[in-house]
């Protein structure tokens, strides 16, 4: 389910997070926020396309027949694919897990990017020794029955307060996690690179004692500067 | 899509929602309320079966295609029939209405019973004066795009903590709004009907001057005592 | 339990409780607010001496053993007198009734001047129709048992962020309900009376066209016309 | 300080708050909402200028210097004039008043068109009994000077999460209030006044039985028959 | 006060939360978690025996007689044995400490196995040094009267939403910490133990490519093998 | 703008924030406390003098004017000086970053003590590198105009809670931030030295075994030996 070659693949995990969201916002996307969920490591980079799973409130009728065995959650498990990132839609509801231990060691078998839940996590702390890329609200013990039936997988979701469809390209690092639409992914991804370069090139002068007058956003004359260096290393 | 008859509607109707709810616990049903929603009109009372709305975040590149026209919303009014309540899923966002005048204009001649948004409306003014049971979180000025993309209809939906299926009985009044699973609606309503007698019977004999203790809930004493006074009032 | 004679107990009733809140801050009394409740009629003025219920979390081994028949909530209720209002420590859960209209019937036959509750209420129709002030910070169609213990009454509690202590003094109208120590309810009721005779007159005041400043808080002129003017009334 | 002609003001009273905000919305003005503020009265309308008082959290060196007196609070409410409304800057605290009956009485006075606060307001009955219009979050008995110091009056503020410049034109009803920035006022309510003449059509052709889909949003046929009937009324 | 003998904590230290509430759940013990609280330290776990403290909202009059000297909180601490969790019931209260690094130095000498509560703690720098679990909601620099009366220990409490009795064993880990009342602590650890050694296998398998379908929970095939490699490690 | 010589201000890296709040409180300064912000590394301590940044709630035609090029934050920006601490009034506002690494970069360049604000940050993990104090909410990719507009600096604000006047003096650890008023920041940091090596001295007799009882706070005895203590103290 993947649009995302080696190359788009590598350079978006070469972007942060917060440069990315100023490419999608300069093209009308300003709402492409999983908002109030962390990495379960600090540091921890996430690049994939999405796959999701739909969570619906507890109710017991529904538990009895949805709830058990190779329900919708474990389904969404076994299905993912390499480079794909499981996104749960559960509410922003805290009291819960959503996944734990064995289905995180799963996804990370069948290749998967990481995971992201807008409720909690069971085995926090072995989940973090796997190593895959888990963004969450927060920890909790109890099992995903306490609150949630699994109802389906691969549909369109909420998740954090953003819409999520499947094949949408999904990045995360500490700033948080963001949405990037599929017919987009590639211009974001180039834009944002460029805008990163450039970013940097201006942290370089800032550094070396220029104010923020003139310099960010940049005058005619820092302008040209910038130029004047990008054509520079470019010939080298 | 009713499972209401006429003689279930009206048992629905002449009950209240607290007993109602305690009727679907006994059956394991604990997590059926609708919660943080109130009634336009306080003694509103609404008995229906549930079409529902799904709403996604809004997402600009979504919204292009599926916010304006004859749109998912809309679609689901212009479907609503005789005695259906419109259960709308807005996850709870307060910041833009998700229904206005004209549409709930559109469910009274329609037939609809009710409408019931854990979002807010709009036109609240006008609504109230329609004389259609609403309910909703809040009022709010806004149109739904600020905040929403109309999804689609008839699926099942999250609304105020609860999952409702098309197919469920919805009833509301003061205390809030419930969802009564289609299977059990009758034999819940019986009970009820039953419990709410007895009740009626409990509050007399507390005016009368009789304590709690040993009445509320009934000892061996008082229980003969209503069973022979529920035998004298059937006999009559 | 009662500390409040009949002329107290009017006083009270004439003073709104944010004026008697003042008089409390004067004492160095600031955080005696009940925050978060509503009475259940607009206008509805509440004047009683505090007996308490405590709830604690619903556990289910602590339920079977405390929850049924007549439990901590069932002698609370039979145990009030004249003039009583029933405070009950629900650590502010929305999601469950704390007391339905049999409780509240009891309630009003002992005498009790009102309820308050910052939990919910069942049957609130009903409630609103018995007509004894009930402050709650909502209404839920929900038993007790859904989200508490019974635990024990007549011991000091929490409510809406304030201490109470059986005995103390509760007043409750439109702006809130607060708590007087039981120690200082003549003095504060007295002063605030007397703050009441002089925010009427500065009212007046003001709707005979007078400016705020120099008149609320008054300098030497204003409250020399206020002592002048009720020096005169007092001579009548 | 007022823009609003006489006329402008009818045109203002006669519009929906929910048709200005969408007139508003077209003219990419979507962030314009005072959130979560009601009125202390169903039905109440409120047109006005604002004029505005910012408070700030309460501290007890500043408050010995800004909080007693004629305060930055009472300063405000003498400078008031005919149609102004004031908007207090609350930061959304609801544990204190920020305006009580005697400045509100002061406000009538002084002919201002009514009150906005983001906290609570002190003496809500008596408040309600003097018919100004008053938009708050809640009541509460406490002074202002538990939370707040009253700093500066006339500033731009934040109000529910929306910025308000002294100017700006406020609109209030059982929606909610907005702010209309003077700019665009009369060009705003003449274009929301054009669409709730075509809505009220619309609600109409709805009561008359015609089905959402193709009249609303309108398609070609229904366009030309708004336009015929309208052509036909302006004709009389 | 204490349950626990060395074999039975030697088991729990060793068993997840996570599986510990499965455990819990099986029994009908459904709501047994304080939540809210993380660690001061990720990786800690915690294990021991209830005592507790609680707290009521500050009142000067009442702190003036409870709040200073050897009061409730630092009788709690004095009076701690070996094995003993302290949990402090501050009504989920941010904005101020509920204990420091003295008293939690006190604590550890006193042979303490940890602190739970669900309010703030002072001094969090320098109580992580001590390198005693201290398991909480936030830091907060103010002192305990800036919000709290010490009231009363070793009384039944509520803590982060679970009910807390003097003699429960608590338990604590990066997934949160949950409450078992001690009549079911030896056969709910006994239960998880084996859990927890299924669970294991079951990562192995996982690990070594197989899917979940049939895996977990398991069908009769792999039903069958576990028992048989269980048999076959108790032969060992 | 800075009234910290260089022994004040070691004095005050010295001293936890929760010893300076206490000595603030026994001056009648309780409110104090820039709630709900953390440091982005643990253990980072800051000291310094206020500077403040005031941002609006976004509203397109104020962005327009007030939100692109040399605006008030990077205004804010390029006067911070030696010492200083830039506090942003973000109206605690988590959806939107309020500054990122550029900025803060040149902030360091500057000699800037280090930010605090009740928004967000963006850049996380680049702000971490630079290893300036940074306070925050939390971490969101989103730039500054999602959801402010950036309005003016330099004058009295509000942050987490509490006013910040240019000038206070500002002091953040693991604890939280707290604001000093410059007219007693000597004597507070004096007073608060000194309780801290009381405390100090207190621990090891904590750790000595000694009971809280009498210690803490001390009775006449342990005042004695303190005294005895420090007097051997200072004689060296």
């Amino acid at each position: 389910m993947t649009v995302l070659d080696p190359e788009l693949r590598a350079l978006l995990e070469a972007t942060p997070v917060s440069t990315l969201s100023s490419a999608l916002r300069k093209r009308g996307l300003g709402d492409v926020f999983i908002d109030g969920v962390a990495a379960n490591r600090p540091g921890h980079r996430m690049v994939g396309t999405a796959r999701t799973l739909r969570l619906l409130p507890f109710r017991a009728d529904l538990f009895a027949t949805h709830g058990g065995g190779f329900n919708a959650q474990k389904q969404a498990i076994d299905a993912l694919g390499d480079g794909d990132v499981l996104v749960v839609d559960a509410r922003g509801v805290r009291e819960a897990g959503t996944i734990g231990d064995i289905l995180v060691t799963r996804a990370k078998v069948r290749g998967a990017a990481g995971v992201v839940t807008d409720g909690a996590v069971r085995d926090a702390a072995q989940i973090a020794a796997i190593g895959l890329p888990v963004f969450s609200q927060s920890a909790h013990p109890a099992v995903l029955g306490r609150r949630h039936v699994p109802w389906e997988h691969d549909v369109p979701i909420a998740c954090g307060g953003a819409t999520v469809m499947p094949g949408d390209v999904i990045v995360g690092d500490d700033d948080g996690v963001i949405v990037i639409p599929a017919a987009v992914v590639a211009e974001v991804a180039a834009d944002a690179a460029a805008q990163e370069r450039e970013d940097a090139w201006v942290v370089e002068q800032v550094e070396a004692g220029n104010p923020i007058d003139g310099l960010f956003p940049p005058n005619a004359e820092w302008a040209a500067r910038y130029r004047a260096a990008t054509e520079h290393e470019e010939q080298r």
